[in-house]
């Protein structure tokens, strides 16, 4: 693509004849519109009209996909329903580096368009203007190590739960647990915010008392996000908080605090941004519909997110094992030079380790595992070690079950939660 | 619903046993996770815990609407995917009237789940502490008209065509041509917004230097809703630059803003917030994943929405008439004593004008033409007219080509789009 263009492939599924789907697709989102306008000389289309690059047709579906489609030819046809992958682009000068409004046009009205059945946005490729326009994650994995003191294997860490219900000071109390037994990393639950029954700032307080007087002691401290998501002000509030205590992470719901949410935290940020994709299942679950990680990913990359969730292998979840290591793979992949830690969570316990660094190829993730540490049978101190002894097995390419033999946590971890 | 919980609707769709699959939403979306772990008491499941008011059976599915969910019993089984509408409820306490993380609670990770073959959030009803924390549309039917000067039917309008391409200058003269022909109101498209063919600064000079001189000598003053998307800084310094030049009106993308981009735009502005959905089909297009404009249209109203498009009668896109006759009336419905004005767009012309009063059943909304407009046989000015007649046919109880016989204007245009 010239560096000049904004490119987006999606997956379309239409009853029309393909190449004047597409055609409406690009007028739509550029400068067509039903009916020709004045203004819409030749020098215009030629200068600003979306451009069809390429067309690969796929199987047919057996029936649409998504409802609402009028099929040429009325109700009476029998229409046949295509489906191909298709790249439009754009010129860079149509929107400028703006990720809000780069929104609109990629994405935008396109998922109404009534000749389509179905239609999902897959991926992007941006123009160089973006890379510096928004200077994407400031820590991402490197600078994520630096600040939890971890190298050589994935960050191992774990969740908050009960979710929500916890008074500030039984939520500290089970972080001292926690790193008392060695977690790297504590993340709250999406659930869990800034409610009456735990205000952030108490929760801050009492939690980084006890990460501070343990890394006082220990020289390790572990990181732990606290859910600031919020309204704009009040989030640069949570996140001063969170810094002036001596924490080393925020995190925040990508989709309810929105693309110029993050962007503005990006921009006050000292610290590591967490982002957790809640309700991302809305754009995810449906093939035909929404967009594919590698396109949303995108957007909150440039925005600053310095960890991105990816589920885990046998998610409790949807999401395939293939779409999840995918998504891990997508986020270690430079953009624009920069990589973000991909969060490998849901379902997961120290048996996950192998097939995950087999897979994904890489320790720079997070692995998060809730039940996995907490519900260990010799409690949360084991489950963590656990987690550490099935990373070495994974690192030294020593089968799971072979390494347990000398080490009860792993073993008893096997027994507990394995198949 | 008492006045300190949160209460949504939704519609599911499962091959599980209905009871036991909505105790698993309710878990999920508050203290339960896939094991019990030791803090989740019986006293903080009572007081914390998400309970399920009300289930309503529907007709079952002949098989299931989204890919990805795991019936009970295996491959093996023949599943009976079954329908129901539930309504699960939230202690206000475990939020807080806080819309990014009410979004994580009543929606959040609820589409992955593998019990669901489908789900959607249908409606939200909210405790009066969400009105105290979020002021809503601070304009509303009442100001918008107040500042467009138009009593007693409703606002027409149109949109800058092509969305993209033309540059200030080029804009302002066609904005000069529609207010000539009497318009009350004009949009930029969601292409449009501060791109480097068209600085917003510019725009917002060249086409408001035309605005004010037609005020001057008429003093009527159009409403142009000027397209500010972008990040929070830029946005509010757009604002600044359309009030400071005496514009009325700013237009966002709600999606690309984002939920603590709306609201916190909202605290700063003077002017109405026109809201555009684009992006909406994600939410919508699927009747079993995503939300309904009922859940949507809370959250956007909350932030601080004014305006909010709701399509048109016989639009363009995949939305049915009788979705968009619902959600322009959910608009006029008070929510903490407020109301937005719904947007009919789409396909609209004034051969619509009749059936929309009937249906919508008032004049408090904005009827945005297009090409109904733009694409008058006899030039915009016929176009404008054609539509203020069609409105004086429908509020007189008169069929429209009765009413258009001693005018041409709207006779023309029942000729050229009619049926």
């Amino acid at each position: 693509m010239p560096p000049d263009r904004i490119s987006a492939t999606y997956r379309i599924e239409t009853a029309h004849p393909i190449g004047r789907a597409v055609e409406s697709m690009a007028g739509e989102q550029s400068t067509g519109t039903f009916v020709r306008v004045p203004g819409e000389t030749d020098a215009l289309r030629e200068r600003f009209g979306a451009r069809v690059e390429r067309v690969t047709e796929l199987e047919d579906a057996d029936g649409p996909s998504l409802p609402g489609s009028r099929p040429p030819g009325g109700a009476g046809a029998a229409p046949r329903f295509r489906r191909a992958e298709v790249v439009l682009s754009w010129p860079l000068e149509n929107v400028g580096p703006s990720l809000p409004n780069l929104l609109a046009t990629v994405a935008g009205n396109l998922f109404e368009l009534s000749a389509f059945s179905g239609l999902k946005l897959v991926d992007l490729d941006l123009p160089p203007a973006f890379g510096e326009a928004y200077p994407g994650p400031q820590f991402g994995p490197e600078g994520t190590r630096r600040l939890s003191g971890v190298e050589g294997r994935p960050i191992i860490g774990t969740i908050i739960k009960p979710s929500v219900g916890l008074a500030p000071g039984e939520t500290a109390a089970l972080v001292g647990t926690l790193i008392e037994a060695g977690i790297d990393f504590v993340k709250d639950d999406e659930l869990m915010a800034n409610p009456p029954h735990s205000p952030l700032g108490r929760r801050v307080e009492a939690v980084m008392r006890v990460v501070n007087d343990h890394a006082d002691r220990t020289g390790k401290k572990a990181m732990i996000a606290f859910n600031i998501t919020d309204e704009i002000d009040a989030m640069r509030r949570h996140h001063d908080a969170v810094l002036d205590a001596g924490g080393t992470c925020v995190m925040v719901s990508l989709n309810g605090v929105g693309l110029a949410g993050v962007a503005h935290l990006r921009s006050h940020s000292q610290l590591p941004i967490h982002g957790h994709r809640n309700g991302w299942g809305i754009y995810a679950r449906h093939p035909m519909l929404g967009m594919e990680f590698a396109a949303y990913s995108t957007f909150y990359r440039l925005a600053g997110a310095d960890h991105l969730h990816c589920n885990g292998l046998r998610n409790k979840f949807c999401e395939p094992d293939d779409s999840v290591v995918a998504s891990a793979r997508r986020c270690l992949a430079p953009l624009f030079g920069r990589r973000v830690m991909p969060v490998i969570a849901s379902g997961q316990w120290a048996g996950r380790a192998g097939e995950t660094y087999e897979r994904i190829g890489s320790i720079d993730l997070m692995h998060v595992c809730g039940g996995g540490i907490m519900a260990h049978p010799d409690g949360v101190a084991a489950g963590v070690l656990s987690l550490r002894q099935a990373w070495e097995a994974a690192l030294s390419g020593t089968p799971a079950d072979e390494y347990a033999r000398a080490r009860p946590e792993l073993r008893r971890a096997l027994e507990a939660f394995g198949p």
